[in-house]
Formats: structure tokens, C-alpha cells, sequence
């Protein structure tokens, strides 16, 4: 029977209701069918090697001489202008605030087809020190709240662009989710004197039901009240707030584990469109004893619904238990 | 350049940033490409007249004699189960509650290729007309906090059966956009003695930049932060927190204006998918001063991608005040 499931790190309420996997199309049911092989470059893709000049100037490069491995540029169609003043318009009904911030791609790969299931653990922890070495610049303008770390891949995760790339957001204000979730795991930290996500990974660490694999560094499993089908955290056991801090030996430990993940996930599920997250405590909140960075996965099957979208409540097909035994389950 | 605006009704806050419409693969740059013309009857689809065995058994036609022109049935893939105890399972770090609850589906009409943009008004208010009093029956059961009333059109949109229907789900729980609006909307009382939504009608209507249309019951238009590209609010003028006490002849306004709205949009952007959704009062504040009922219509061109799921921010890539003139603008 279905269950309504509280994460208590989040304060989402989600809906697991298993029986809503027979739906016709749904997620389980059908892998997708294998997709044309993409070539190693395009040669009209502003990604590619060879086209840096139809990209906006790059603000950084690794390995930072020689011939670029990752590159990252200002989004040429970004949410955000780092130029604007900061100004507020509150009139009656109407408020608003000048669209500052800072939105940057980061261009994976030399190679065109390089999907992260096809980076090396190098190639991805040489990612991660990029969000890393961004952040922290971003961190240091005083009109930023918030720095989001994201990947789309697939189309059905939003992206519009075949070459591997991820974002990097800074923004203004706090946004309502990243709210919620500090306010619930202050609320924990209140009641208990604990933070939410030590206790979490402690709770489902050491071969639980819902561990999909962990090591010194790093605890990865399906939450409990995961929104979503296959939805993974990568939980630190090392508390600390913000990603900007996190050290050397925890970013190859956490390239290999993300790799890991991506392949289980190519593998087992037939490529899905996904996005990843890495949640970072808002800027007022770095160093806090209740707000621990992650990292979250979300395959993206299928649209999600009017439902989902106006409540902001997620009906999840899937028993968490499950997906993480098919995860764990799944050589790549 | 971009702006950040407030939603003072729902608390949201959401980028619009227009440039953005220039990515590649975005909505106002290409119509759907025509589709196929879809079969008025087609013989294995549970929804067509014929293959009424193929549903559970039906909880309400109109209508009442006669051929059925709208059926209500449960849904046989329910997120939530009727018949199960109330039950609470609060354990460290794990919080459930049983999934108990109403999910019924509402087939508009007997032709299979009846999509809301080919009904009469007449028809539109017949499907109004059995949300409602699904909504009144569900409304006395006691564990139900909350009614959602909602239309997913299109695979972008989240549903997989071509045959039009529409879906009432009756919670335990109030979810949490549902919250957030309430508790916006009662601070927005608290300190002007007004209900936000009345106030924003009277802001936006007569004639207003941001008006699609308006009658004598209704002012539809694109808000002043609307979340995405041509998200549409028909809001009544008569304040009433619950759509359950609508009377007839606001619902047969409604049933007029959702019919034109529906054409704009199908004629105006190729046929995209959408959502639309009546959002309710929670039934703890039914009579409430400070909710009042209203529709929401939201084309999903393109999905959303990680940003939009991770942080709760939507960016809209489009001017509300240009998507309400080319609505306007658009002939059906």
C-alpha cells in the first residue's frame, strides 16, 4: 500500500506509491531504445575544440596551461548579469529585484561524446575542482546568498546541448527550496543538538537497505523518502556546510563515487536523462554546525505532472529499498 | 536585463530573464511541427465508449441518464488507497504515514481526439461541473486536508493516455505549495486587512498589460511573476477560498473563459503540451477570508531542468506583459 515518507533533512513529504509503476510508458517498464553513437567533435558545436572563439572569453581553464581538459565560461544566455546594480522595486503587489548573479557553463570535455559515464574518476574529480575553484570566487561577492553546482543531461533533464557541460548559478537571494532545507535541518538541530545529515548517513550507512555503495569518505544511498525513482544522495561523513571547503582527498573520493553512480545508473537503467545537484549551505550558513553539503541524483524518465508541479508534492513509483538493491546489483 | 520578482500570493520568486529565449531548442522559436490527426474512437482504449469494463466501476456520469458525456472513475494506478487505516510510523530519521486518500479520473468526453481546444463551453462546464461534486463528496471525509483538480495534456506535460481526462486527488496531508500559499496569503492579511488575490485582480484587471481576457466574473492574466512562459491565472472576482461552493453561473464563466484560454494557447504556440490546475482552499480554511480559489494554466514546452527542481527558482525566459499581448493578440 502507498506511504507517505517525510525526509526529515529536507522537510519534503513524498508520496511512494509502487503500484503506479504499471502505468502505461512508465519508467521501469522499457529501457530507451540505444541512441545513434555521438561523433568525438562536431564541428559547428561552440563546445568543441577549435570553436573557443564563439564562446564568451573563458574565466578559467584545467590543467591551467597546455591544451584546456575543462573550460568555463560566462552562460551566453544567462538567468544572471554580473554587472547590474542592486535595486529593489516593491510596489503594492508588485516586488522585484534586479536579475544580479553569476551563471557560468562548465565544459566537461575536449570530446563532443565524453558523457560522464564515459569520464575517467580524473577527468570528473578535475570537474569538481572547477565548481570548486568558481565557488569560491563567487563566494567572495558580497551580493551573493547562494551558489548552485548543477548537471542536465538529456534532453529530458532540460538541456539543450549534446557536448558535456554543467552550470554554475550564483544567486541573490536564497532560493525557496535551499530555505526550506536549512530551516528543517536548524529545527533538528534544535530538537536533538544533532545535524540531520550526520545522523542520516550514520541511520543508513553500514550496509543498510538503501545503501547503494560507500567508502571512507562517503556514504551513497537512495533516502528513504527519495522524490523520485533511483533519486541518490552522495552524503560526507565529514560534517562541513559548504562544498567550497571540501578538501582534496574527499573530491577524488567523491569524482570516483559520482562516477560510479553515473555508470550504475547508464547501466542499469538504459541511459535516462538526469540532472545532479551539489547542495551547498546559502553563504550565511557556511560554517554552521546543521547544514552539510551533498550531492544529489535524479534520473528524468518522464515529465512530471501538473500534480507535482502545483503541490510540490512527488509521487514516486518506486520503493527506495528496491532501487537501491538494483543499483547495488548493477556491475558496471 | 534580468529581474527577479515575487509572486505576493504564493510567496514565489521567480528570475525572468528574456534573453534566455534565445537558446538553442527554446519554445517561442519553433511551433510543433502539426501532428497527427488523432482517431475520433479508437478500439483497445479504456477511456472510449464501449470498453467501460476496462476502468473500475464508475463513480459518477454525466449526464445522469442517458449515454455518459463525462465519466469519473478511480484511478486504477492511485497514488493513494481509499479503504486504509490512518496510520503514523515517526522513527529517528524515518517519518511515514499510511497513503491513504481519494484518486479519481475524469473522462471529458466520449471522442477520443476531443482535446480541451476542440470542446464547446458547454462540455468544459460539464467536466467543471463533476470536479465539483467529486470535490463535495471527497471534502466529508474526514483524513482528506486537501482537493487538487488538475489537467495534464501532452507527454511533455506528464501523461501518458491520449483519450482527454483530467484527475481530482483528495490528500491527508496539505502539500506544500499549498502551504506556502496559505501562509503567504495570511501574512498578506495580517497586514492590510485584504485578500492578496482580491487585491491583485483589481491591480491587473481593466485593462491591464498583463490581461489576457476579462468578464464579468473573471479577470484572466499572466502574472506579474508568472514561473514560466505564458502561465496563465483566470481568477474569480468573488472572493470564496473553496472551489467547492462555486456557483452555477460562475462556473459556466469559468467553462467560457478556460475554453478561450485553452484555444489561445493551442493556436497562439502549436498545440504545446500543459498543465492546468484549480487550486482550492486546504479544507481547514475553507471559509477563510485570505485564500481565494483560482485556475492556473502552465504550457511545458521544454522540461525543466536541475536548477528548477533543486532550488525550487524557476527562470522564465519571457516578458509576462509580452505573453499577455501575444494571448490577447491571438484569434481563435
Amino acid at each position: 500500500m502507498p506511504q507517505i515518507r517525510q525526509n526529515v533533512a529536507t522537510g519534503e513529504w513524498v508520496i511512494i506509491a509502487p503500484q503506479r509503476a504499471r502505468r502505461p510508458g512508465d519508467f521501469a517498464a522499457k529501457k530507451r531504445a540505444s541512441k545513434k553513437a555521438l561523433p568525438e567533435h562536431v564541428a559547428n558545436c561552440p563546445f568543441c575544440p577549435g570553436n573557443e572563439s564563439q564562446t564568451p572569453p573563458q574565466v578559467l581553464q584545467l590543467p591551467s596551461s597546455g591544451p584546456w581538459q575543462v573550460r568555463v565560461v560566462p552562460n551566453k544566455f544567462a538567468a544572471f548579469q554580473k554587472k547590474d546594480p542592486y535595486e529593489r522595486h516593491f510596489d503594492g503587489v508588485y516586488r522585484a529585484l534586479a536579475g544580479v548573479g553569476w551563471h557560468e557553463v562548465v565544459i566537461e570535455s575536449r570530446r563532443h561524446n565524453a558523457a560522464p559515464a564515459f569520464q575517467t574518476s580524473q577527468e570528473i574529480a578535475r570537474i569538481l575542482t572547477a565548481f570548486q575553484l568558481r565557488g569560491i570566487e563567487m563566494a567572495q561577492d558580497p551580493r551573493v546568498e547562494q551558489i548552485v553546482y548543477l548537471k542536465n543531461h538529456g534532453r529530458g533533464a532540460g538541456t539543450s546541448r549534446e557536448h558535456p557541460h554543467s552550470q554554475i548559478i550564483a544567486l541573490p537571494v536564497v532560493p525557496p527550496h535551499d530555505q526550506r532545507r536549512v530551516e528543517a535541518a536548524r529545527r533538528y538541530f534544535d530538537e536533538t543538538g544533532e545535524c540531520v545529515f550526520c545522523q542520516m548517513w550514520r541511520a543508513e550507512g553500514a550496509g543498510g537497505e538503501r545503501v547503494v555503495v560507500e567508502n571512507e569518505h562517503f556514504v551513497v544511498f537512495v533516502p528513504y523518502a527519495a522524490f523520485a525513482s533511483f533519486h541518490t544522495w552522495i552524503v560526507p561523513r565529514r560534517h562541513r556546510a559548504s562544498f567550497c571547503g571540501v578538501e582534496a582527498d574527499e573530491l577524488a573520493a567523491l569524482a570516483t563515487l559520482l562516477r560510479l553512480v553515473l555508470r550504475k545508473i547508464y547501466v542499469g537503467l538504459g541511459d535516462p536523462a538526469y540532472n545532479y545537484l551539489i547542495h551547498s549551505a546559502p553563504l550565511a550558513a557556511s560554517r554552521s554546525d546543521y547544514v552539510h553539503w551533498y550531492v544529489a541524483i535524479t534520473p528524468r524518465p518522464v515529465p512530471w505532472g501538473g500534480f507535482e508541479m502545483g503541490s510540490g508534492m512527488f509521487v514516486n513509483a518506486t520503493w527506495p529499498e528496491e532501487d537501491a538493491r538494483l543499483l547495488r546489483a548493477t556491475n558496471v
